[in-house]
């Protein structure tokens, strides 16, 4: 039994892990292929998630299931000792219903929206699991894969929110990784935070010119977004703030009842991201306050109502930690560069709660993610190598009991 | 003859106008319905044009014609001493095309956009004009008849404006009366000016988390809104300003590339209006510098642009000019209280270059102006004695050669 990644790379067991990878990397091919054209915008995944589930079904994963909220989740039962390890890739895409998802090929390339992100990754975690199974390697702990939901935008990482706040896994889980990206380099070992509002300020609106007087919320606005620009944030950690979006009111010549601003703000550091947030709600009141204080408010007063729109807790992996330490000799050994890197994924939800977790890059190249030109590269060399770098990554946190 | 509107309204002649106005009653409330099922959206008058230049043409008036922008205008010939008077109602509603115009009738009530504001002015110019022929009077001066366009909204008086800056007439007219609203005791005679912009911020945009750093056009709008909040106009003359409507950016996870907010100063003084116009551009030239000196503009710079929306000039006419003496007169002996006031009509044209003007409601009560519930009663009693008002003020103003 081993957590040696070198000495798990260099078994007999492994090389045939590999060597299923590449006999069946058509298969991987057609499985990403498949899985793209099955549309899976957010909070619509339950498509895919059938399909994924019945492959997950074809692997033989005990417990299979999909949850409350819609991730597919499967068990491969290791020795059972310690806690699992969960290993995880999202479902969900970040186009609307209607995006064609037709996969165009040209050569080794992929054309289509979702092709890179997340649906490869979805594919090798498959792959993955096709590999150990070929290969007969038993793990010291269990894994739980899992693919999941709402990992895009609004959708605001509620798939693995779920796992770790409601999921009947929640207290067994002794790390995450969460294959996302396509080239594996750079390690996610610090998960940039964001909390996203909606602030909007209400008041009692009225004609240019008769109510002329009264409050106007486009003034509590204009406090906001002026303290905003004097905010004082960090450059380590990395933190950051934007006020984004606006709109309100209705014609030129009436103070306007409403207007409102949707604001992100964003740290590596949960401490840094709660400073700010606390920030933004006291400056939402002084501009309430100084609005109603500077103008008329007999026909009623400026409110201010904060919407939270999104929230994403920061966290870090430890450097040292089994889980970062085994991906980083697993990109070593097949001749990456070994980096670690600040990223806004699934893993921010295991990172905020403590639980070591990384995110790791699938393997190929390819660009445009989140634009319909997205593409992936799938030749096979470059591709292989990548999730030999995961499958190693994953026999290392899990440990390997008989090779 | 006489300019006196005692003496004008105790004669037979006018007598005779009033018996006229009084049994024709019944065709001025079909032509309000007529010409109110005709939709006038703004810029889309000329059906309703076409319509009330026939009109005209069936009450005899001379050099009928439609202007370049739209206006219809006819002369009634006086005796033609001194300059024309201009007596004008306009043609364009708020309402938007596709706007169900059609007038639903209850007992004295007449439901249907656009029916009072202006239509009734419309068909009282109509009344006048027949009436004064009915009774034979001739005046002093000749009217000039006008059914104009643009008085609404973005119009910005268009239609007047062109009258009296390109118009054939242009030089000739030496008072103006516009027939507006309904019950006529408060006599405009202060044309509240404005002055309507857009403010867009433009700036590089960018990605809220990898562009942090880079200047945000929401935070110049922020010193814009924050400036204006400040501003320090007088009660009297009546001043007044408002940030109205808001928009920009696209994600809220990205620096808005463009954020805009539109804006309305008005004051009764057009040295006020300069002044708070003056101050405006300072602000936004201000707001710019600021954010450029706040954040990074190597990827580009804040700029602002100033649109300029709406153009009303300000002005008065005095209370003790011919016209505004004829009005209160006329007010008093058919027993109307009589106030002057400011408001924002086609009389701010006339009134900005010195011209002598008013505007005055044609009678009758109603409510929900600029909406699609709006109505008029015109019962007779009530509707007639604000006819009366009209005639007489148009006979005190231009003098009645035979009475």
């Amino acid at each position: 039994m081993t957590y040696d990644v070198s000495a798990i790379i260099a078994s007999d067991a492994f090389h045939k892990a590999q060597n299923t990878l590449r006999d069946t990397h058509d298969l991987f091919v057609d499985q990403i292929i498949e899985l793209t054209e099955i549309p899976a915008p957010p909070f619509k995944e339950d498509r895919k998630a059938k399909a994924y589930a019945q492959m997950f079904s074809d692997l033989g994963l005990e417990d299979l299931h999909l949850d409350e909220i819609g991730n597919v989740l499967g068990v491969r039962r290791g020795r059972g000792n310690g806690q699992m390890i969960a290993v995880a890739a999202h479902l969900d895409t970040v186009f609307p219903e209607g995006t064609d998802c037709t996969v165009r090929r040209e050569g080794t390339k992929l054309f289509a929206p979702g092709v890179g992100d997340d649906t490869r990754g979805l594919a090798a975690v498959l792959a993955f699991i096709r590999a150990l199974d070929a290969a007969g390697i038993e793990t010291e702990q269990d894994f739980l894969f899992i693919g999941d939901v709402g990992e895009e935008g609004l959708g605001d990482l509620r798939g693995i929110r779920h796992v770790f706040t409601e999921g009947k896994y929640r207290d067994q889980i002794a790390g995450f990784i969460t294959i996302d990206g396509l080239e594996p380099q750079e390690v996610t070992t610090v998960a940039i935070g964001s909390l996203r509002y909606r602030v909007t300020f209400t008041g009692p609106g009225g004609h240019s010119l008769s109510n002329f007087g009264r409050v106007n919320p486009a003034y509590a606005l204009g406090t906001l977004l002026t303290g905003m620009a004097s905010f004082d944030v960090p450059d380590t950690p990395r933190t950051a703030f934007c006020a984004s979006t606006f709109g309100g009111g209705t014609s030129v010549n009436a103070i306007p009842e409403q207007v409102w601003a949707e604001i992100d703000l964003r740290s590596e550091d949960q401490g840094e991201l709660e400073k700010l947030d606390a920030a933004l709600h006291a400056l939402a009141e002084q501009a309430t306050v100084r609005e109603n204080g500077r103008a008329d408010t007999s026909d009623g007063a400026i409110t201010a109502k904060i919407t939270q729109i999104g929230n994403r807790p920061a966290g870090s992996t430890a450097s040292d930690s089994k889980i970062v330490q085994a991906s980083l000799a697993a990109l070593a050994h097949f001749g990456f560069a070994q980096t670690t890197g600040a990223s806004s994924t699934d893993a921010n939800i295991p990172m905020s709660l403590g639980i070591p977790a990384i995110c790791l890059g699938s393997g190929g190249t390819g660009g445009g993610a989140h634009t319909l030109d997205e593409w992936i590269d799938v030749e096979a060399e470059q591709s292989l190598r990548g999730l030999y770098v995961g499958l190693a990554t994953l026999l290392g946190t899990a440990g390997a009991a008989n090779v």
